[in-house]
């Protein structure tokens, strides 16, 4: 428990600390965004905002957990490093932070909003998934339990196990479903930033979220002191998700006190992209696939309001259901105040993590 | 559980969809605030916008409470009606509710900001807060507890208990600690009002810690199916303060949809008296008194401005330590846009919850 209270700390400070300091470091340098000419006109007063921030939250969140580590492992009787959990989750972070940061790149040096190709992106955030799949499949602990499971799991792994195809077809299908719920989160993180503190805030929920659910499935870990056997849960490492969840929780809320309106600092491809792998990282690590759908609701909301756009779009040949997508912006140009719009997301996305919280609580309470 | 999720739906949706039809009615009218001349000049564009929205608030979570119960007896196999704790938080949440909305008629009758003179406050306040504390130590239930304890409680009760002194001297004792919980509350919310969707917000985060906190002395309620009795809680009606606490929440996030940046409506003293009046009773019924001032972290903060402020002007002679008291106004004076404040005012009050709440699953945790 101390872990997840210091992790949070220490995140918390690094980005409260770390992003002025790097706001500074990219004004000197003259990097600042430059703002989609499709998007609402009034964005465009927003030209010259530095971007990136993502990269500050990655930084913190990495030092804050080698640091917390370093003083579990300093102060504690048992020696407790970093676990094969944690550092995956790290790593698809980390990965799709990378893969974002060359498309932020690409748009500051092209002076424009494109950034990489779709193909560069979709081979970057390929490569990083598959090996993130790849990975999250071995590490078998005492139990024999590996951070990944092949089982599709709702609030836990359900019955439906992609083992049945055999251990080479089952692990093949995983890192493709898995590559699915990377694909979706990182590009519902994605498409949900572009207003002020609308992406941070969203996703602090769901890490806030995830916190809880590892604490919970660490309490009710089978075999544990006070657990309840009949619906324990059988997850690698979970008082670690939980610490790296609060850290990112905690990097998120440093990060937000300077990208909410009016934002000094955005966090670009790179913040979103991260997030969105941290997101599915802990959808995958923690077990609970299908119940992410629901705590990411508001992520859901605004991806599926894209697709609907440019499917009727091309069906009818040229008509909107929208004025604009994402979502966020059809309700700017209906003539609701940005912060109007972030706040009633908010909303949205607190109502989706209440509910899923409440799922996850429910069936542990209900099963007999 | 299916009480605290319908309760949480049912609030939602009433002020939702209630908030509006009171704005418009409250407009045909001509009711609006009259924004004090003491405050930001900025502020004199807010006159005009309807108050006493808290009427909503505390009407929608009246109803939401009758018609949860109304479901849960008609499809329970147990009925389950109306508690004591739920009804003394509802008579104190609405009672102190009354008084704000005596104060707010007197502003707009009079015309201008003042309302109630300071002894008839006290006066209305105190007769509420004393018929809640009188009543809140009858009611024992099976095993003999009653909604409110005499002894001060920290995550749950400390040895020290007014009881010490006799039955009679005791119960006084504990009228005199509860009315000072309810005027620090009340006066606390009072003061973090003023700036768009701060209190409403605020207040929320703190009424959906009490929802989990209830949920879980339910859970670990001694005597309970899955409790660990070493650490379990002796508190009367967890369940139904949990869907109180989850009505509240609900019927705060529907209201934040209109009273956000800009504000449709303001709650006006009669909201911020009756969600003082609300904290202040769960903390007394669920037994978390001390806790409160953790969780309440942002009100308390913002309080202990206001008392600085006054303190050093009185002793210096009329020298300030801030532009201006309560301190958000301070920020605003600083040239920090309205948004800006109130986010990382909620910020911080995110934060003095999730600390609340780690001290006390951390007690529970820690606790051989």
């Amino acid at each position: 428990m101390i872990a997840v209270v210091i992790g949070a700390a220490l995140g918390l400070i690094l980005t409260l600390l770390g992003t002025p300091v790097f706001i500074r470091f990219l004004v000197r340098r003259g990097y600042g965004q430059f703002v989609r000419d499709d998007g609402p006109t009034s964005h465009h007063v927003k030209r010259g905002t530095p971007t990136m921030g993502g990269a500050v939250i990655i930084l913190a969140v990495i030092l804050a957990y080698g640091a917390t580590h370093g003083v579990l492992m300093l102060t504690s009787d048992v020696a407790r490093g970093p676990t094969a959990s944690g550092l995956l989750l790290l790593l698809l972070m980390a990965g799709m932070g990378v893969v974002g940061f060359f498309d932020d790149a690409a748009k500051i040096t092209k002076k424009q909003s494109l950034g990489l190709t779709p193909w560069a992106k979709i081979l970057g955030q390929g490569t990083v998934g598959v090996l993130f799949a790849v990975l999250a499949l071995q590490f078998p602990d005492s139990r024999g339990i590996t951070p990944a499971s092949t089982a599709v799991s709702f609030v836990r792994e359900t019955a439906l196990d992609f083992a049945v195809f055999g251990t080479v077809i089952g692990a093949i299908c995983f890192v493709i479903w898995a590559n699915l719920i990377n694909t979706a989160a990182t590009n519902a993180v994605n498409l949900t930033d572009g207003l002020d503190g609308l992406a941070a805030a969203a996703t602090a929920m769901v890490t806030a979220a995830y916190t809880i659910i590892s604490i919970w499935q660490y309490n009710q870990t089978c075999g544990g002191l006070r657990a309840v056997e009949s619906v324990c849960y059988s997850v690698r490492d979970p008082m670690d998700m939980a610490t790296v969840a609060a850290i990112i929780t905690g990097a998120l809320i440093g990060f937000l006190w300077w990208n909410t309106s009016p934002a000094k600092i955005f966090m670009g491809d790179t913040g979103s992209l991260a997030l969105g792998g941290a997101l599915a990282g802990f959808a995958i690590l923690t077990h609970t696939q299908l119940l992410f759908v629901i705590l990411g609701g508001l992520f859901v909301i605004i991806t599926c309001s894209v697709i609907l756009q440019v499917a009727y779009f091309k069906l009818t040949g040229g008509r909107r259901i929208f004025l604009m997508a994402p979502l966020q912006h059809h309700f700017e140009l209906k003539g609701w105040a940005e912060v109007t719009v972030v706040v009633r997301f908010w909303i949205i996305g607190a109502l989706a993590v209440g509910l899923g919280l409440a799922i996850f609580y429910g069936e542990w309470v209900l099963t007999q």
